[in-house]
C-alpha cells in the first residue's frame, strides 16, 4: 500500500475510529454483509457493482442500506490517501437488544477500511495456481445463498485445512457433494469451449468478478452454463479458473494430483479483463 | 435486573469497555463462540457446564480458550452487582489481518456482559407456548454442528418469520427436512413414555439445558433416543417441550394448528428442574 498524504485507514459511521460497540449485531451474530474491492490509483474497481450487490444483500437481510451517496463519499475519503490497496466495506444491522429478533428501528453500522494488497507471486497468472479440495462442506441455505454475509466460519475452517504456501486456494463442495467455489473465489470450468460455473442458488457467494466473467462470456458469444457441477466434471474439465475481485483471474494448474492446461478460453478472459481495467 | 451496588455491565478482556476493535474476527467473520447463562442471586446457573462447552467449542475451532479461572473471576465481578439477569460470554479468535486464514498467535477476545432477564408471562410454563414451523432451514455442516458459534444468520432469518407476541418460538428443520431445534431452544418429544431429541451431529446447537434433561432422563430411568426426527413424528408426539438455559423448560401447547397436552413426562422433568435449581 503506497500512501499519498495523511492516512485515514478506517471510518466507522463516518468517523475516524477503529472500534465498534459490543452490542453491534455484526459482532454478536455476524448479522451483516461486506464487500472487498481492489483499489488502484485511489479508485475502487467496479465500485458501482459492489454497491449494487451490497444494496441487494441489505434488502434480502432487511438491513437498511446506507445509500450509494454516503458510501461513495466515505470511500473517496479513505481511498484518496493510497494508490493501491484493498477497500473493505462492512454494513451490519447495527446495535440491538439481546436475542435474534430483528430490532425495530435499528440503525445500520457501516465500516470502511483500507489495507495493503496481498502480495502474491507475479507468475501465478502465467503459471496457474495450486488448489486442494477441502473436506469442509458448505451448508445449503437458499435464504443466504449468493450473499457476501458476515457468517464465514465455513470458509475459515475450509481455509485451515492447508498451511503450505505452495497452495493458494481450497475448493469447497456443498453438503450434497456439488462443487461450489473456492474459500475466497468463484470457480469456472471450460468444457468443449463452453464456460460452466456452479449454480449458487443454494449456497456460495455470487462474486462481482464472477458476474463480470458471465457478462463477458455472454457478450463475447461464449456458451455459458450455470448449473450443478460434480467433482467428476471438475476433474474432467479442459480448463479451470478462479475469480475474485482482488486477484482477478487465477488459472488453476493443479488440484491435488490433477493437472490442468491454461487454455485458450482462460487466456481470452484474462486478456479481456486486463484490457477492461486499463 | 435488580442491581446491588455499582453496575459493571460489560468487560472486554477484563477492562470496563463497551467496544471491540473492528479488526476483531468476531466482527469480521463471526469467528467465535458464546454462552448465555441465567443469573440468580448473583450466581450464573450451571456455570461449570457452560465453561466446559465453551472450552470444547474453542478446541473445535482452534481458538485459544481463555481458561476457567479468568472467566470465573470476571463473571463474579460482573454478576455480583445484580440479583437476577443474563450473563453472556463471548469468546472470539481476536484480531488478525485480512483473510480467512487463522492468524498465528492470535489472542482471543473475551467479552462478558450482563443484561436483564427477558420478561415472559408467568403462565407459559403452566399453559405451554405457541410455536410455528419456520420456512428457513438450517444448513448441514458437521464441522460446526453442536457449537454455539457466532454465525447466527439462520436463526435471525428464522426468527424474522413471525411477529405476533402470541408466538414464542419457531421450530427449524435442516435442509434435508429433519426437525432440529427452535431458533433459541432445543426440542424434546415424548412418545410412549420415551424421550426423543433430534440428533445434532449435522447441525444445531447442543444446549446446556438439553444436556441436563438427557442426564436426568438417563438417571431417572426414562428411555431416551437421540435420532433424526421427522415433521410427522413431531406432529404425532404425545408431548413436546423446549429447553433453553434462560427459560428452562417450555411445554409446547400449539404448533400451528396442532395442539399438544402438557403430559406426565414434561411435568416430571419441569418438577425435577425446579428442585435442582433450589
Amino acid at each position: 500500500m503506497r500512501h499519498r498524504g495523511a492516512l485515514v485507514s478506517m471510518l466507522v459511521n463516518g468517523n475516524q475510529s477503529d472500534r465498534v460497540p459490543v452490542t453491534d449485531r455484526g459482532f454478536q451474530y455476524g448479522d451483516g454483509l461486506f464487500e472487498t474491492l481492489a483499489v488502484e490509483n485511489g479508485e475502487p474497481e467496479f465500485f458501482s457493482r459492489h454497491l449494487e450487490r451490497l444494496r441487494i444483500g441489505c434488502e434480502r437481510l432487511a438491513i437498511e442500506f446506507p445509500g450509494n451517496e454516503i458510501l461513495e463519499k466515505e470511500a473517496a475519503q479513505i481511498c484518496k490517501t493510497v494508490e493501491s490497496g484493498i477497500l473493505k466495506i462492512i454494513v451490519t444491522r447495527g446495535s440491538g437488544s439481546r436475542g435474534y429478533r430483528i430490532p425495530e428501528n435499528a440503525r445500520p453500522t457501516r465500516v470502511l477500511s483500507i489495507s495493503p494488497r496481498p502480495s502474491f507471486p507475479d507468475d501465478l497468472q502465467a503459471q496457474g495456481i495450486r488448489a486442494v479440495l477441502c473436506r469442509t462442506r458448505l451448508g445449503i441455505n437458499p435464504s443466504l445463498a449468493g450473499l457476501k454475509h458476515l457468517n464465514r466460519l465455513e470458509q475459515i475452517i475450509g481455509r485451515s485445512e492447508w498451511n503450505s504456501p505452495e497452495i493458494q486456494e481450497g475448493l469447497m463442495l456443498d453438503s450434497d457433494g456439488n462443487v461450489i467455489e473456492g474459500t475466497m473465489s468463484n470457480l469456472f470450468l471450460v468444457r468443449n469451449g463452453s464456460l460452466i460455473t456452479p449454480d449458487l442458488s443454494r449456497c456460495g457467494v455470487a462474486g462481482i468478478m464472477r458476474g463480470l466473467v458471465l457478462e463477458f462470456g455472454r457478450d463475447g458469444g461464449i456458451k455459458i452454463q450455470v448449473e450443478r457441477v460434480s467433482v467428476a466434471e471438475l476433474e474432467d474439465a479442459d480448463e479451470v479458473f478462479l475469480t475474485n475481485s482482488v486477484i482477478g483471474i487465477w488459472p488453476l494448474a493443479e488440484l491435488g494430483k490433477i493437472k490442468y492446461e491454461i487454455g485458450p478460453v482462460s487466456r481470452r478472459i484474462m486478456q479481456w479483463l486486463a484490457e477492461r481495467k486499463h
